[in-house]
């Protein structure tokens, strides 16, 4: 097996097509770990990861520790408010202090872009990126890539469509990006309030009409709205955005007749997808859950193997 | 020994005298374990546990945390103010997403009747009842059990007397289920506006003089006071409440010589009992505690064994 | 190796110096286990500590769990914010309840000082203080005095100035308790408001002056300005304290030219503590960290050990 050779994993835009590759090649080999009747293999053993969530987080943080603790990692869980940075100490000041307690990898999220990369810099443990503000998630679109693979079998010319809130989204720059390096074709859709300047420049299609840009799709991939990030009304109501851009049955219709639903969770139903859209036969949303813990184990594998 | 048949561990309504005994039987061959100087047995390595508490908890999070450390299980650990939850996904979607991580149980505490419920019907893991709304907190009830078989020998014919705000507790509810359903004689006491309408219906005999409650008792239940839980108020003040209902020291001489006194904790001293009463050598509370270890590891074992 | 003999870590004031000396020496022979490749190691296999924090703590709660399961030991970490302490339960019955689950040790931060004490002498399991209100933070202390004796060989007849907050810190308190019981000679210095009336009865040199305080001292300690704990303000602005007491570069040259800079953390930078002294050679503060994992587990085994 060909090494990694990341310290980190930061970004999808650190990656090379074959640090992908590799990624999904060893979460395809550990993801039967997960259901088996005891799903524990000692690899990691007498490694501890860190897990530092500056925002809330339910299923990142559980998939995280659920990897870690497969792979026999020890975890530590922080969240912001039981920590001392209600005190006022430095991002720099706290990730060095963790630093100095030896941890092998130390899982962040937090609401400033770019500051899982301010860490990396000035420590010796591993630093994985579970979603910087508006910048990126990437394991989150490696998880994507990984569902995508597994009911695609791969990447090359399909014809993918992210419809929603692109602009605030992390998960819609990771998916992007991920998939433009894998070769697929990419759609964005939604609210010219909620599309970036330079989208295009990305090379993805830009198209403001949701039918349109669902035709013909392989995959489809919902954003969540997520209000709490937006700093201005940029919409007059939810009800409007879901009129117009939240994902119907009879949307679908129109993408492939196999073609498959994504969203990364958690889900505004009624909002930007609909039940029985959610629910149907094509959505692989819980598909996502599961894969992003064997993703999450081949990272930790793959960043921890990668300091030996 | 018999096999549980149970996929969840919803309520004490759902159990049979069998299922009872069975738990009872379990939890007292293990408890030995709690005391050890080692105390882990490899029983359920690689078997993962989260625990979702969306109300807050020490005791009972604990107890269930000890509970599946002793027996080498994984834990994760989330409470409400830490997840997604404050992003407005459903009860149902969040738990369908850590169903989706292939956890063996799922323990939820939850503020509305009904909610493990609602979970369970929609997950292959095991749903453990942490407590619901005012519905039920059957592993309180089934430690209440242990500890009163441990010190009474046994339930027929038993008299026990449950004191306090019957309407609001789900620990009586689920108290009062089970002590009949073992052969137990249950009366209820409580100020009028704290006794459920239909009490009765459930075979227990309503008194609301806490002298006559207590007379004759081998079993007294304290209840703790949850303001918390009180639309509006039920009684004038705490110090009235206290004054006429509070278990005192000469309530308990009323008693049976040999009467144990217990609370589910957590307790307000001179509320709903006085301290020399909890601080008794009848006080059973401590106890209650330490067979609560004993009793979620028998659920624990019994729920992961019957998914082999 | 001696035994300990100690069922608790409640203060400084409690140790002997050989006391002091067995921490140390184990500390030291445990302290490369933190580098191995793997590290752990099973000594407290079957062991359970419960991190009780009723404050908000990044480092302390992350060492001591790092040098639990370091040693393999079982954690359960509570805070007050999702705990039963909302609901109105005395400490002592918290204690007391988790007591009952059997630990063999819990760790407590406290707001109140005291507040260890008082549950040792109530629970069986060994009590770690954490931190308590102003009064001491025994395993900070530890650490410092580790540090210091791994940069500077021993304590007899070394010069230490501890700068700042001495009145409202814990960290001071310990720090002087166990620097004078090693035999080093400590100089306090800080703003009148901040000094307490009876320090020199604690055998410190006492001195308004940074600069005289500074000078010629092997040691030089910065305290953090714990804004949260002022009842009052104790100085007009931070500038202000900044520019008469922030520790500069400037000051550092009048100490011993291999003279060491410790902070407990977390650093206010720019008011306790310039960012060129605390990142320039002589600051030891990521030892200090390092080094708190390392007496940690020496705590945890010796008190663990002890009751054996």
């Amino acid at each position: 097996m060909s090494s990694f050779g990341h310290k980190d994993l930061l970004s999808i835009a650190q990656l090379s097509v074959s640090d992908i590759e590799l990624i999904l090649e060893v979460a395809s080999s550990l993801k039967e770990i997960v259901y088996r009747d005891i799903k524990k293999v000692p690899t990691l053993r007498g490694k501890s990861i860190i897990n530092f969530f500056y925002e809330p987080s339910t299923r990142t943080r559980a998939s995280f520790e659920m990897a870690a603790k497969i792979l026999s990692a020890d975890t530590i869980s922080l969240s912001a408010s039981t920590s001392s940075m209600v005190k006022g100490e430095t991002l720099i000041d706290t990730a060095r202090t963790l630093e100095a307690m030896n941890p092998d990898i130390i899982v962040i999220r937090h609401s400033s872009s770019g500051a899982p990369h301010l860490i990396a810099g000035r420590v010796k443990a591993g630093v994985i990126n579970a979603g910087d503000g508006i910048n990126e998630h990437p394991t989150q679109a490696l998880l994507d890539l990984f569902t995508i693979k597994e009911k695609k079998g791969g990447f090359k010319g399909l014809d993918v469509a992210i419809m929603g809130d692109i602009a605030h989204s992390r998960v819609a720059r990771s998916d992007i990006l991920a998939l433009k390096k894998m070769g697929a074709n990419v759609t964005v859709c939604g609210p010219p309030t909620m599309i970036p300047m330079d989208v295009e420049s990305l090379g993805v299609r830009l198209c403001y009409d949701p039918m349109d840009a669902i035709k013909n799709k392989d995959v489809v991939i919902g954003l969540r709205i997520q209000l709490e990030r937006q700093k201005r009304v940029l919409f007059p109501s939810l009800r409007e955005y879901a009129s117009f851009f939240g994902i119907t049955k009879d949307m679908i219709k129109l993408s492939r007749p196999d073609a498959i639903i994504m969203h990364p969770g958690p889900m505004n139903r009624g909002v930007e997808i609909m039940s029985d859209v959610a629910d149907s036969g094509r959505s692989v949303i819980l598909d996502q859950v599961t894969n992003g813990v064997a993703v999450r184990m081949a990272i930790l594998y793959l960043l921890i193997g990668g300091q030996r």
